[in-house]
């Protein structure tokens, strides 16, 4: 259905990118001293023709088979998500959960006759856009009561359809990539800058359904705030909001579609408030001899007015993780970026904060006026790691480790308690590494986000990852915290989101899902329940 | 059931502030002389002990009644908002919609009692804060298949409870007024600097229900970005949401409640993001030789990333009612605040950037680092004039001028479009004045906001109102403006919002009524139908 480059079917990202044996024993010797456990041996994945299926449970009209495939490989890949579980489980060769079909719709029209068809034959459709879901978001785990699953795959609806040069917006269809969104907006001097960190793989329509945070550290960061106007395909109708600026008309009906999840419609295009692409940066690497003081200083930018867009705090063990030297306990990667104007004051202003709270920057500022892509430095360094980090997570699967990540937002008054609290969880879960960083910080609060490392015995690595994941969100949620921050709620976080959205809230939702959805076949069990028949 | 200074029972504000007929005389002069008919009259309200009401339609149990009141005056002052058409219909002493009870609710218990007893006994229940909505928002206007129906006005919900100054959130109670806020933050040296036109008497439950608008011209200004929490009480139980920076968790459930308009719940309180009191300050006044100059100007400055707090495009006509002094068809009033930094990079660049645009600013910007209030300029004679206004509007009604306000937002692209069809529309319908203003603008839109006057036959005035309004919102819909961006929909603007929204919308919100209020009582009217019964 694809000429592509081949994608690994278990793991993350491309196929050619997975490391050869050689590469991962010596990753496992690192990670095994790491952990405090003997060297760790690369294990294999088995081949992709040896994994079993059950067939598809139902045929497809001809008007909706020739859009779609039953083929093992399209099945496969459209199984999991990217999460540590979705990795494990390819890696063992469980595609239990296999959709029957993969359908590959190019038009709207095709869409809806998909609505239509599932509506009518009580079969389950799973909106599909890169499939990096680290929540369960696209997995047809769906339980017993429908006659079959197809995936939708989106990948057919990548194109920037309109730009408005002077609103600096621009028409983009929900199946784009972080990367084709780019270079078709670049000939018109123009960026999304939304960089997620599936950027490569995931998609706008992804994106828009599980509110992404992106490339800002600070000020707008969710899509949410780049979202002009969506269009969703819904069992019900046309979903199509207007484009506009701003509006009071009403609860926004955009916020409602964002966040959805798949549960309320296909969104097809939505329209992004783009911008000039920056020609002046400034930025600096501050250290402090404290996570605590690193922390104050991240408060004060984030209360200052400056709005870096970049302002990430990372620990120790994160600088470690990922590459970065710095004399101190914590490292802050500080920058600017601007189409418009030098940042010297803003970045002078943002060190004397710094200062004030014992951060240090031997090296001063690095300030660029030309438009080019600043030359390496610590933030560089961390952003190519950042984008590494999933390659390296599936690397990890094949050597056995149980390492995830997770991340909240609190408010500043609840981190610390929370920042202990969730230490103490998961260490006392079996974690052995635990990592910090702050990826987005706010004016009323920051949203750490946690890496951790944990040796399991072989077949185990599952339940040590649950455990250990169940506790960190049980303490997450106990001292304040929202259960995501930007990886959405899916399966996975299911049983904590229905602890902290409200009642009534989830009420008014499920109202909703019937009124949009009214035979519940859109992506069944993510958000809420579905119906009883 | 207060102790206040007195309120003017049709017109806005307090009554001593209505001008004596002196003083309408000198206006009725000038304003017909602006409208090219003969010098206005005078006339006189009727006194408000004259007002005939119909009897209340039923009683309260002895546990509400205790807490309501059914007196002449109580009921009078809860029958309008301040639209121009309610002041023409209170001028009338037409109080034809006035509630049966007015309900002083003092504790959550209080409206919890309310909302279970007005479900069983099918009476509507209006929640009321200051009064000020112009758009019908909290007007009994509520159909034929109700009992009766009580206005909750939540003026005993006026603390702010709680500050956390390391996160910069207060919990503020929905019935407390913007004095009354500001007031309560002040001795945290905090404040939340919002500042709808109607501060004076609007409440934080008022802003939050229909997404108001307030002081910042760029970036954050409706009260949805400085809503960290909500809770509201519905008859299905309480809808709280948890305190946090961010969330990617779901659709946001604040989110659904703010611009609810009173339909799903009673807002009790927030968490609202509030500010360290500004220390520095920079502002200019710019004027350019042409709107569509000072307009492009606007643009650019909303684009740059500069922020200006302030960033005002005020056109010739609104120069006059405003009393703003310019050599131009248009003057930019611009403005930088900073608790943190002094702001001469940001006023020098924004200067330059309206200099591109043929601005000229021949007294340049005036700097203060002093905290104190910045001394009279253009911008703060018409931040005066501008909380003159609606006490203007009053005493132009008793002179029988037809005089109103509307606003929208849409994509710059689209606005010289909007413009010139409600131009034509306005003036078409038989206005003879019309000002604009830009309230707000984003990188991707400004919000025009117009004033138009018109001269009508007494008695006629409502027709000559309904005329120019309903070109004018036929013009911005088919434009592509939205039918507000910060007065609501109320019942005002219910047909355009209809058009405005997806109808799946519809549908949905309709079903989250139906889940939170099953007996349809809260608000009838306001974004939907009543169902039938």
């Amino acid at each position: 259905m694809t000429d592509e480059r081949e994608r690994n079917f278990w793991g993350w990202g491309y196929a050619d990118r997975f490391p050869d044996q050689e590469t991962r024993k010596a990753i496992g010797a690192q990670v095994g001293a790491l952990l405090g456990v003997p060297p760790l041996e690369p294990r294999e994945p088995p081949p992709l023709d040896t994994i079993v299926l059950r067939p598809p449970r139902f045929e497809l009209p001809p008007a909706l088979a020739h859009l779609s495939s039953s083929a093992p490989r399209d099945r496969i890949t459209h199984t999991h998500g990217r999460s540590y579980r979705d990795l494990v489980r390819g890696f063992r060769g469980d595609f239990t959960l296999a959709p029957d079909w993969v359908a590959y719709p190019s038009s709207e029209d095709d869409i809806s006759a998909l609505l239509a068809w599932c509506s009518d034959a009580h079969i389950a459709l799973i909106p599909y856009g890169g499939g990096t879901s680290v929540v369960g978001g696209v997995e047809p785990d769906i339980g017993p009561s429908y006659n079959g699953v197809i995936a939708l795959d989106l990948r057919c609806f990548d194109r920037v359809l309109d730009v408005d040069p002077l609103s600096r917006v621009a028409r983009i269809q929900a199946g784009a990539r972080g990367p084709a969104i780019e270079a078709q907006l670049a000939p018109h001097g123009l960026t999304l800058r939304h960089y997620p960190q599936s950027f490569e793989f995931s998609t706008l329509g992804g994106w828009i359904a599980t509110r992404a945070g992106g490339h800002f550290a600070t000020l707008h960061t969710h899509i949410d705030d780049f979202v002009s106007s969506i269009r969703m395909l819904t069992p019900a109708g046309v979903y199509a909001t207007r484009r506009l600026p701003a509006s009071g008309a009403g609860p926004s009906p955009d916020r409602l579609a964002l966040g959805s999840e798949g549960i309320l419609g296909v969104i097809t295009e939505a329209w992004l408030r783009v911008q000039a692409r920056p020609r002046y940066r400034a930025s600096a690497s501050v250290a402090f001899p404290s996570f605590a003081d690193g922390a104050a200083a991240a408060r004060a930018l984030a209360q200052s007015g400056l709005h870096p867009a970049n302002c990430r705090l990372i620990d120790r063990t994160e600088m470690l993780l990922n590459g970065v030297a710095a004399d101190g306990e914590a490292v802050l990667l500080l920058g600017f970026e601007s189409a418009d104007h030098p940042l010297d004051t803003w970045i002078h202003r943002a060190l004397a904060i710094t200062a004030e709270h014992r951060g240090r920057c031997p090296d001063g500022p690095k300030i660029r006026d030309d438009g080019e892509r600043t030359a390496a430095s610590a933030a560089s360094t961390y952003r190519e790691s950042f984008f590494q980090a999933p390659y390296l997570q599936t690397a990890l699967v094949s050597l056995g480790v149980v390492v995830d990540t997770f991340e909240t937002a609190c408010p500043w008054d609840r981190f610390d308690a929370l920042h202990t609290a969730v230490d103490t969880a998961v260490r006392g879960a079996g974690a052995r590494a635990l990592a910090c960083r702050f990826t987005h910080v706010y004016p009323d609060g920051p949203a750490p986000y946690y890496t951790f490392l944990a040796p399991a015995e072989p077949g185990e690595e599952l339940e040590r990852w649950y455990a250990i994941r169940r506790a960190a969100a049980d303490a997450v949620l106990a001292t304040g915290g929202t259960i995501t921050h930007h990886h959405a709620v899916g399966r996975l976080h299911r049983p904590w989101y229905d602890h902290e959205r409200p009642d009534p809230f989830a009420l008014a939702l499920r109202a909703a899902k019937r009124a949009l959805d009214p035979q519940g076949i859109l992506n069944p069990g993510v958000l809420i329940d579905p119906e009883p028949r």
